[in-house]
């Protein structure tokens, strides 16, 4: 957790934008507590008569999907906040290119998640801590 | 909301059987009152050794899978109906060449989606109504 | 039900290598008594500059989803069960090629699930049964 999917054109965006990107993404859930190697991105181009928005083909279109594992909020004020900090940081990413962007949230059970054979420790458990000081998967 | 992605074999479709395809899509939820570009279909082609079913590889198979984020149906006759309309989009598209087919649809919180920046209006609202009319995310 | 999406380094498998991962995948559901063809794999090479774990590229890296349609577990104990075996199906694959591997099952509605146009028969059912028999989707 998280795993983001990301959707752009092909050949748009070099990998210091990316780098800088990942950057961003990564510091949102590293403040919130998690250790850095839960935030996977992967990035997939996407090729000409491959993307289709309203009916219409788009080169212009940025479309990332979210797998939100280890913590699921349920305030609805805490929801609206994690909410603008994603765009937050993929606003720059996609308006800075002029593309339009779309991104949602897929909220994953916890207990079908594991890291290299170990089911990831409870949220703000001491493990856990040991797993951010660390910043890898260690057996507890 | 809608996410469609769309796994076939490499090479099998013409740009405008794509097209005709992705027209059946959009068609299926402009009908449901939502604003055309709600619906996004990527398309992703398979080469081989990289899709296999049921233990084998499979050059014949499209893969389909649907996010669901604007409108959740409740009712068990709604959800056969959408379910029906979704595969009558696909039918076409895949038996026509000889393709089986699969699709699921996932239904991802509608408070974690953002277009532009924007949190899409509500259902039936006036601003969805002129996000409808306009083909565009405007703010409200 | 299931599909999974392996997502690797581009080059790092055999055709062999993978047909051995994929036969102990579709074992797992075969054995819990659900056709083989319900078992879907798709293989996504990542190449370089398109993955990144932690805020750093990672070639090391073996990432996979799991789609859960036909059947969902509800005690803790079968929870872990399943999961374990998942795990038991994908370490091979991953650290037999020194790689990291992270996995997560997502739970998605069996009534917004069809296949060649049909709806799948309800778990157990003899018509499930005869899918099983014939490994292929009969109206019933």
């Amino acid at each position: 957790m998280p795993l983001w999917n990301v959707h752009h054109p092909a050949g748009v965006y070099t990998e210091e934008e990316k780098q800088d990107f990942v950057e961003r993404v990564t510091s949102i859930y590293e403040s919130g507590g998690l250790p850095r190697f839960y935030v996977a991105v992967l990035f997939h181009e996407v090729g000409p008569e491959t993307c289709y928005v309203g009916g219409e083909e788009a080169g212009d279109f940025v479309r990332i999907t979210v797998a939100h594992l280890a913590r699921h909020f349920e305030a609805p004020e805490d929801r609206a906040r994690i909410r603008r900090k994603l765009n937050d940081a993929i606003e720059p990413f996609a308006a800075g290119k002029n593309m339009r962007w779309e991104f949602h949230v897929e909220e994953t059970p916890p207990d079908l998640w594991m890291i290299n054979g170990l089911v990831p420790p409870p949220p703000r458990s001491e493990a856990e801590k040991l797993w951010v000081k660390e910043n890898r998967a260690i057996p507890y």
